[in-house]
């Protein structure tokens, strides 16, 4: 059995609360960016464990730093005169003194990739450069890893916390962001770059949205096609959000224009003045939301096993969602570990339910945490396979 | 007049809560390291600034890595086997075009004395190495500190949190690594490093501190010389956390020790393994504490003249303690910038009381929060003379 | 007039003397492939500057420097363990203050590009990274090149020398390179690499030529097959040698391998602890001729407009090879400039005969000195063209 | 019995040539910096194994790269604007498999004290930055050095060269650089930096010395100033020279400064625009002699055991010295090796005397190069001392 204490009313939701303030910042930001590379290089390094000795091996790749380059850019297309530079930091395993992988290889070309899928426009090795420091794992800690069908035991002290549902604003935000950086509303808008920051604000019933899109020079001729395209934009992530609120909201793109234009070669700022690091940007359930409880845990680029920051903090949105949807009550979820013991038995499962108590509730939140729980290993595969986003 | 809303109970204060988790990563550990240098780089920047200028130009240095080394340590000494890497990054202003300011040389100059300051064991320039990516800032951002005696606009849509009091726990963890890296013990503790980090857990009554302590292999014979000096730093550690609680408090020490001990060379884990980067450790109170609202604002090195989300959660905590000092009760503030608008003018400021309202304590709270506000920028310059710690 | 001296026999060309040693290292060599990268570099900076500012800035991309990787290799093929590191380095103005070049990407895109043709294994950003630290030239340099129209002043006192007709050795060792690095072999030989030193030893009449070849794993299923293959190469090289010397000569391939194979995977030993630095490699005729007089002179990079080092190089050869064709003689020349003059009026330009004095002869050699120095910065523009190999 | 073959005439040493020039790259030159960088860490490295090993280990760190800095600078000071960059390449072993020197942390301690002892005016990890990548030396190579107490053997076919007497030329030129970087020197006139390259040239009987010497700002106020202090060093050059050539000569002191002073902060050109490789300065007789049979070969940071092209540049210099000595002929000796074979035995030692035939000469001459062949592993164990200068 575990350790779960239901509570009632420790924190009250976004949603009913005077002001809320949610923000996503795109697959294209700096700050994601690097976490999306790191979390990458965390999949295909387990990959590779995997692939060569049956298990995954012991890394934690979870720093890494975007230094933003220098362009000039005007309508029609630019030039970069310094690379982006993007350093790759952590520490990972290269194999068992018998056999190795290569760490450094494998990092690199994980890298390249995604960004050549992030930002297509770019050309790696030429606007930017990729260097690794990613170093080799320490003993002690290689050891954790031993055992192979075991519950893995949690790497540290920690803490994670989910909630469910999403608000209307969250809702808003993210599907905005989600659809202009779908596949299929990129090749009707060639001119829309992958850095896209949503900000939400409601206070009371006032919704203001802001979208902050990064546009490409190339397939933008002028200043009126520039405001022509930004209109379309705008509608587009209007109607998202009047959907969501089915009402009327109100949405801007890049407000701050009114002398300067958000024109990039490659569709990322990190061209141009914007650094990025890992842990800097959105949560494990793809949201910075100050007026909610979160962790300053930077998930992406953990290893998957055994670091409970990383795998706490999604599974308590997992309970939070399953709890959600199968009882109808609003509900925050705290998982807390103890460093050494199996990851499947947290120090403390809390949930905290938004409303008044209730048996069936109760009982039917201990067993969803339970099951959850004596699942968590199977998070670990999921996580391998790209199945669940971390930022 | 300013925006000020009085709530109350909307947050329930730590102390008041089941179980609290408060984490301090003293100014050693890597996150903190990268944190202390690019603030003293804000620092540094922002006083050649006004020598020069006469005001203080844009920059933004809030973006760091530190990239661990690897070492061979045993009792009695060791060696550097591959130097920690320390890249600097974001944007600082060179000058207006006419005069100049050496950003390259000041960065690196303050990040080393700094880090000679924090490890005194180490050698920069050959058991780290410091480089700097620190570019220059875009054209449109340099704008908005033109103005001189003006209040400055804010830079972003941004949000600081704080609140007041301390709970013993957070008292108790602050109190161990503030005496432990004090220099008067250091000066009797040679042994002892400056990576200290504090972890401090609550379930109900029961308290447990956690110290992580690196220590320096120079001043440590042997396992049993290890052992007794780890044990009189315990026995300081408890005796403070007793005071605070005024009753037995548990406190080890290191405890992950069974086989392994944590020596080092230097005093930080840096040197092996660990790395660290801006933003990723304590919140402008010197504290990590997941049961309280945090913003993920990396206050370190960001400029000090209008970039809201440092000033912000300054204010913030200096606000709740005013309060607090001044009536007594718990609280918790939030203050809301609006990009654009001068930063004396939030957009709101929401104080949430903990316990029953009272009128006395609303109009005093309100006082409080103006008087603050319209002295803001004062805060500027307490941080450039290094007077408010961020981290 | 000219300063021309005529004398004989200073030099006592080598195909006289008793023992004679000629090496080449081609194109994939470490030492070849950076001079070959900043060489480029040089060129397409050249283009860019004509284009923009229709002449050529000043400009010195005389450094930079291969730092070997480290790979896994076997039979059939192996992978990247840490990649090559190419640091760029010099001096490039980036323009006139009104309108630029992107140094740093023409810099980088040409690296890339080039690596991409020698080495084409290679996954440029992945297996090697590129990296500029090119900085701006000085003022007072960039004032050199201001004047258009007028001869360009020597950028120092230097000295050139080059000398006619290349020797049997010498002919067969830059064939042989020149061939088994052609197109057209590579196309039949694909596990040939380009990474080809060929060795060249004459004592008396017993001549022995050396080829230390890389082959490419992924081309070579096993031992046996690699003997094969080698064997194939060495017919070849033998072929050459012979129809040069018009008799028997001694052709050995990768005389080293007793035990080891030279086997890569991108066919250069840059992939694994070989480093490479401009200017190390061959002189401006494409060979290391010790018993010959050369000049340390790094041409390759080196700006082709006032730069006397590398112009007077190639000049040196130009000359001596028309005095050698048009009279038949044995020839060397040694070009002098002085600072500050124009780089058609050397302080000096010695003709050393050898042979007997011969009025016709001196006549002709006089004259063809003077053309050719008349005419000297059209060399310039062979140059940047590509027309002329420096290496 | 050695292969020692004697000539006479092959080679018209200098003096006897109508011209001649000769130059010197002081200490502080960029391309020497670098050489004495890595010459000074193949010394450190070397002691080390040998206290570690008992044998020195497989290293070669002869490349390396100083990319210039940026400096703004001043009658009476300045400041640094970019940092010097120097990278450290090349390979070296870190043990035998079971014990390890850290052969990182020595290559930077070398090099940094090495910097401050050139350039006492810089500090390091502030003005100058050093990074390494010098990587483990591969399997192969590392084999060559395992006996211990025979004869090593030859790394490569390989070649030497070295002459005796030195030219009035060259002694003034080397005397001078000699004389102006000493410590007695510098202690009178601080404001002499330690870039100081000396050029000689001598047409017929026409000489002319010219000294590019950096100046430090910080001791000279003013351009009144400037050309006093030049004029005394000018006064001390043309003292040497004409105390060489008992006559009268010209120097010349910094001729290019009819607008510009060559004013630095540290007494380096590294620090502004210009960049330094290792093996593109002076040969192993401290000069660059273009009249004069010379190597390319980069001595400075080559392994003093088994790599022929150092050992026997310098034993060939040593050779002729010896010879010159005994028997007053001008000399030219050239050794040439054969891969795998004892380095005392090489493939041809040959001495090329300047005058008529003479019986005793050659016997003498004879006995001489037996006698330094046979002794040549010591040069190893100077070298390791620092015994003998390689630039």
């Amino acid at each position: 059995m575990k350790n779960v204490v239901i509570e009632y009313n420790k924190t009250i939701p976004a949603p009913y609360r005077d002001s809320e303030i949610v923000e996503r910042k795109g697959k294209g930001h700096p700050d994601s960016l690097i976490d999306g590379i790191m979390e990458k290089i965390s999949q295909t390094l387990s990959q590779a464990y995997l692939e060569e000795f049956g298990h995954i091996l012991h890394h934690n790749v979870d720093k890494g730093q975007v230094c933003a380059g220098e362009v000039e850019v005007t309508f029609g297309g630019g030039k970069f005169l310094q690379p982006i530079y993007i350093l790759l930091s952590g520490r990972a395993s290269e194999g068992d003194g018998k056999r190795t992988i290569p760490v450094q290889t494998i990092a690199l070309e994980t890298a390249v990739n995604y960004i050549k899928e992030v930002l297509p426009n770019i050309r790696p090795g030429i606007d930017v450069i990729v260097d690794s420091k990613i170093g080799r794992g320490s003993q002690d800690l290689t050891a954790l890893f031993n055992s192979k069908n075991e519950i893995p035991l949690a790497n540290d002290t920690s803490f994670g916390t989910g909630y469910a549902p999403f608000s209307k604003l969250e809702q808003s935000v993210k599907a905005i962001e989600n659809t202009l950086n779908s596949p299929s509303f990129k090749h009707n808008h060639p001119e829309l770059g992958s850095d896209i920051k949503v900000m939400g604000a409601r206070f009371g019933d006032n919704v203001k949205i802001t979208v902050a899109a990064a546009f490409i020079a190339q397939h933008v001729n002028d200043r009126a096609d520039y405001e022509d395209k930004k209109e379309k934009i705008r509608e587009e992530a209007q109607k998202i959000a009047e959907q969501v609120f089915e009402r009327e909201v109100e949405v801007n793109v890049n407000t701050a224009d009114d002398e300067e234009v958000f024109l990039t070669l490659t569709g990322t700022s990190a061209e141009m003045g914007d650094d990025g690091s890992v842990g800097r940007g959105n949560r494990v359930n793809g949201l910075i939301t100050p007026m909610r409880a979160m962790t300053l845990e930077a998930a992406a680029g953990k290893n998957p096993v055994n670091h409970v920051g990383k795998l706490y903090s999604i599974a308590s949105f997992e309970i939070a969602n399953r709890i959600y949807q199968e009882t109808g009550v609003d509900v925050t979820v705290t998982l807390l570990s103890q460093i050494g013991k199996p990851i499947n038995e947290p120090k403390l499962a809390a949930v905290d339910i938004y409303g008044s108590s209730d048996e069936r509730t109760e009982r039917l939140a201990r067993s969803i945490v339970e099951e959850e729980l004596n699942n968590i290993t199977q998070l670990t595969y999921k996580l391998v396979k790209g199945e669940v986003s971390v930022f």
